[in-house]
């Protein structure tokens, strides 16, 4: 693991003037304090700086061995993620918002004898719900993402590499799917078996701290 | 870092029969595959298997240095926060959700001169376009969570920590609050300063492989 340069920067000032509030060292390096957070946070973990309430960052030490981090990576999509919740296309947008809650789920995937064809979040029903459309008669299938221009994931895609895709492109989940038929004539067509959310990261995030 | 009991098992099954499945391995231990998934994970994590995709597990060798998953919790709140999105109890809810879209934010905050009384989630809002609630009359402060029914957390709470609140109680963000006043012989109130999401933790995780 290499630090930036302005994470080395931070250990200079740290170690010269500790303990330095994440204020001074914005204020020193002419940055917000909200810029600083990522590279704060990431110092913090790797075991260089400490974070004392109330009185600011002190210098532990040269970072500890980060292979564990590294290995973050490892863990593929496959191991972590849920059973998506579908529905077909003729579904009507009320329909399909009960279904929501009643699997309190917060994105709807849309199929079409097995295939992927749509999804639908809270916030694009939400939208619906107060913009006019009349959630009794039309059907999901109007009101979806569609195929495409839907960012999907593999089983043996890194949990990793799709959590930087949602913070990317600032969706809540992504379907894994597997592609159906050898596609060569035609456009490819995706199974879904699975999803991967936000929900399923800091799931992730907080076994990675277990046993502790 | 302790591993469990079952975490040891498998270590055993896959240094026995390698490469395994995960199937093989749920079926040998009479449990669900999704059952072993956070094990599997975090001992992919800690170096001791490697997941081979089409495959099976492997055995790696020993847990390596695990003092960076420690530090995981030494991340504070304070350091990865955003800023909260507020509206007063008076708004309607419809005023409400334009802000909500506005702001492209998952919950609203509702103070009361500064003081934190309550909080809307998407799927609050939802339910009430849904169910009959006349949204452009009725006020926000009918239909919020109201204090102290309100899962908080202070800029001192380890990140860790409230990660595992959000899993725990199923929630989408928890706001970042400082008491006011002595609360020697009131209620104590809180001024709300941040929120934490699950966007803020899977951020977070990302951070962490950076650099690799």
């Amino acid at each position: 693991m290499k630090l930036s340069e302005r994470q080395e920067e931070i250990i200079r000032l740290v170690k010269k003037g500790q303990p330095v509030t994440s204020e001074a060292l914005a204020e020193k390096l002419g940055v917000t304090r909200a810029a600083l957070r990522a590279d704060l946070a990431i110092l913090t973990m790797i075991g260089v700086l400490d974070a004392r309430p109330k009185v600011g960052y002190v210098y532990l030490g040269e970072a500890q061995n980060t292979r564990i981090l590294e290995n973050i990576s490892r863990v593929l999509a496959g191991e972590i993620m849920s059973k998506p919740v579908t529905v077909t296309e003729e579904t009507t947008v009320y329909d399909a918002i009960v279904f929501l809650f009643l699997n309190d789920v917060g994105t709807l995937f849309i199929e079409n004898n097995g295939i992927l064809v749509g999804a639908v979040s809270r916030k694009d029903f939400l939208k619906n719900a107060i913009g006019g459309t009349d959630i009794h008669k039309v059907p999901v299938g109007v009101i979806m993402t569609r195929m495409p221009n839907i960012v999907c994931g593999s089983t043996e895609d890194s949990a990793y590499d799709l959590a930087k895709k949602i913070i990317e492109h600032e969706i809540d989940s992504i379907p894994i799917v597997e592609k159906i038929g050898d596609g060569l004539n035609e456009r490819p067509q995706f199974k879904i078996v699975g999803k991967i959310s936000k929900t399923n990261i800091t799931k992730l995030f907080v076994k990675l701290g277990e046993g502790n």
